[in-house]
């Protein structure tokens, strides 16, 4: 997929605009561009400083296709690391299709996905981690999704990886040393000083793991199931969120939206709630299959809000919050007990009914006093929405993961490292708690590109846009 | 709708990219820029040289928004000729927004549609009709329309009107010195040179107008409507010429097309193809109402290919060729009478029934034999197709105008230059002659902008988009 030829691509969204940017990068950018490029002064790219912008035309041998401004990059301080040229032209999809055809006319070749950002990883202008925020960076349609993807790519994540990493190659290798001494029993490696690398490095791991679900969550959205018996308030409430918050995920294009979700943002997280007030007996084939797939929603969901109706008798609610379809409270799920229609009783009632509740739920679990009608403390039901994530303790530098292929990798490492501990403790040889520690620190080189290999690149590249 | 305040807009198409452009043009455009942006050597833009391009990132207080590029140009040597930044960013959704709205809260204003390109106007980087052109262009989606478009971008039209509109000032003045020294009865303007002048403007204002024709065509596409008896060869005839240019057709993004045309490019020119073969008898009526649309196409076509069954009796071909429903012959319709399936016939049947049916028909008529099915003389009817817009006799650098208000204006011009030469010829007196030149004269300011009233600046820019 690299290679010294020079690629080119359309980088700005597809469609009519004002204006459009159309790149080339490689060895012959700036010949290739020169080529096709007229500036009123008769320069030439290639005299050119780095840096700067040029005004002319785009000639296909004597017809004028478009009036352009040049912006010209000189490797290795561009995106791609290489000679770079980005012709920025009238944005109809016309021209930009016969400055494209022209430039592959002239030697340029269509750039394949994310092949720009290919070379830029090539030539160590970005690691692995940082080729993929830039992809979610470019998907991101929230602020915490943004704030993530941004993390990523300034670097954060890398670097604790590669402290790790760079640490455990400092203890293999006095691992290894010992194993060349090995019949002078001789001990390079203070085997307590390792002991305690070895936790740290799983309770780093461990922390790295985890932070994938909330990873997930604000990259995907949390999926949200309203649940709760007929006149419970379930429609009530979907309204009363929806009018408070969908004009603000409306507003974002490219929001994935499926027909039975409705997604609001709440602090920069988008909660996708699921409609389950349709849910109903049929007869109809259609119907049914569409009431599945609803179903199937539920179970899938991240968090339940469970409404109860405030007026109904102590035992029927106590009976109602004891038996949810589709909750145990055992499964990693979580649940917002709402205690709806609040405007309708007696405020000691409430009062009492939430202390009674509190103690048949877990800890796990939230309980909100509202009423949906009136929208009385509809501030709490999003906090605990919030605080159902996990959002709320987590410190805006915190490094989060967002991706499956890292996630995957920390599992990977994360179970050598615990094989190495508990090899250590069992008096292992060195030569197999070698191997194990070999294999931690390949899983973590996957993560950051220090180990590729041709499967994982492919994987990554070809989710990318074309042109970047 | 000027002004002295900055302002900003995406100017990318709409969507997610791998690259987007913000743009800030006015005043404080370099300020407000560097209040949100920070370079890795902490320099400001506003001390930097113009058209440079400057890496960095855009944050709102400490938070990071994205790592940009910023392309700076300075007054006046900018598009719009005033100080003017571009804001290279991620192609996200969510980061254009973000930026946008930063810009906003550190003082700029969204730009309306065109305000750009209208500041470029106030500042007398374009005139009216090159203003237009940048319209034209981003929307043009075949090469034809583009090369009328970048002509008229380039001048050639308003530097026509201008030297036209200079020689009447010429003639005015030489009218109004008269004037002054009516009671002297002097005549400072040579009579016969004016006269001579008088036509050749004339000449000239009537072969722009008649342009429009064509221009309409260019940018529009050329309605054809296939007619014919049953078993003619509609179908097969209409799916020769898709199989041919379709292709070239549909890479265009953009192209609007309706669901009863199918759009082919010859030489750069799109001719909408309207299908009748679907039209029969029906109750429905919703059906109804779609073939009624059809009849409605045809009848505006400005092209009609007649299909006749070659095979058929001479006296049935000379029936139909003279009865062809909706086509009198004597409207500005265009006819190519197709004499189809030759390859079922004998060579020299053809040459009599081509010189038969020559004679009944008009000059401005083509013929063509060919066969459908066969696909043989398909280059025929396309030829006839280029001859019947005009655009064969069409030099490159012809001036057309496409542009309805150009159309107007230019028939406005016209007829009071033609009330100028019949008052002229009349010895109508001096200060009414003087009063038709004025008008003249001020119709060819509208089209070139040196006359500018806010309602035409309001008709042009409402269409542009935001951005631009």
């Amino acid at each position: 997929m690299t290679g010294k030829d020079t690629i080119t691509a359309i980088s700005t969204p597809p469609g009519m605009g004002a204006i459009a940017v159309v790149r080339l990068s490689g060895e012959n950018a700036l010949q290739i561009c020169d080529s096709v490029f007229t500036s009123p002064a008769d320069k030439k790219l290639i005299d050119q400083e780095a840096n700067t912008l040029h005004y002319g035309t785009v000639r296909e041998s004597d017809e004028i296709i478009d009036e352009v401004v040049v912006g010209l990059f000189r490797a290795p301080h561009s995106y791609t690391g290489e000679d770079l040229v980005e012709i920025s032209c009238h944005g109809s999809v016309y021209i930009q299709k016969r400055i494209l055809e022209l430039l592959v006319s002239k030697g340029a070749r269509l750039a394949q996905p994310g092949e720009f950002t290919m070379r830029a990883f090539m030539n160590g202008k970005l690691d692995l981690t940082q080729v993929e925020a830039v992809a979610d960076l470019i998907a991101s349609g929230s602020k915490a999704a943004h704030r993530v993807a941004m993390n990523q790519m300034r670097g954060g994540f890398t670097q604790e990886i590669k402290k790790l990493r760079d640490k455990l190659l400092g203890f293999i290798s006095l691992i290894e040393l010992e194993l060349d001494f090995s019949e002078e029993d001789v001990e390079f490696a203070d085997r307590s000083q390792l002991k305690a690398l070895l936790e740290e490095i799983k309770q780093i791991l461990q922390k790295l793991r985890n932070s994938f679900a909330l990873g997930n969550v604000i990259k995907n959205g949390v999926p949200v199931a309203i649940a709760g018996k007929t006149n419970s308030g379930k429609s009530t409430l979907l309204n009363l969120l929806l009018s408070e918050e969908k004009a603000i995920v409306s507003d974002i294009e490219g929001t994935t939206r499926d027909s039975i979700e409705d997604v609001i943002s709440i602090r920069g997280i988008h909660f996708r709630l699921i409609d389950t007030a349709g849910i109903r007996h049929t007869e109809d084939a259609v119907e049914k299959l569409g009431i599945a797939r609803t179903l199937e929603k539920i179970r899938n969901a991240a968090v339940i809000i469970h409404l109860l109706d405030a007026r109904l008798p102590e035992e029927e609610l106590i009976r109602q919050i004891g038996h949810l379809e589709g909750y145990s409270g055992q499964e990693d799920k979580k649940r917002i007990v709402v205690l709806n229609k609040i405007d309708l009783v007696q405020e000691d009632r409430i009062e009492s009914l939430s202390r009674q509740l509190k103690n048949l739920m877990s800890e796990k679990e939230y309980l909100v006093s509202l009423s949906a009608k009136k929208g009385i403390h509809l501030d709490m039901l999003e906090k605990a929405l919030i605080e159902a994530t996990g959002m709320d303790t987590t410190n805006e530098n915190d490094v989060i993961i967002t991706n499956v292929r890292h996630y995957e990798a920390l599992e990977k490492s994360l179970s050598s490292v615990q094989r190495t501990a508990t090899g250590f403790s069992g008096n292992v040889p060195g030569d197999l708690l070698a191997q194990d520690i070999r294999e931690t620190i390949h899983y973590l080189g996957e993560i950051t590109g220090d180990i590729t290999d041709n499967d994982i690149l492919g994987n990554i590249f070809k989710n990318f846009c074309i042109g970047k």
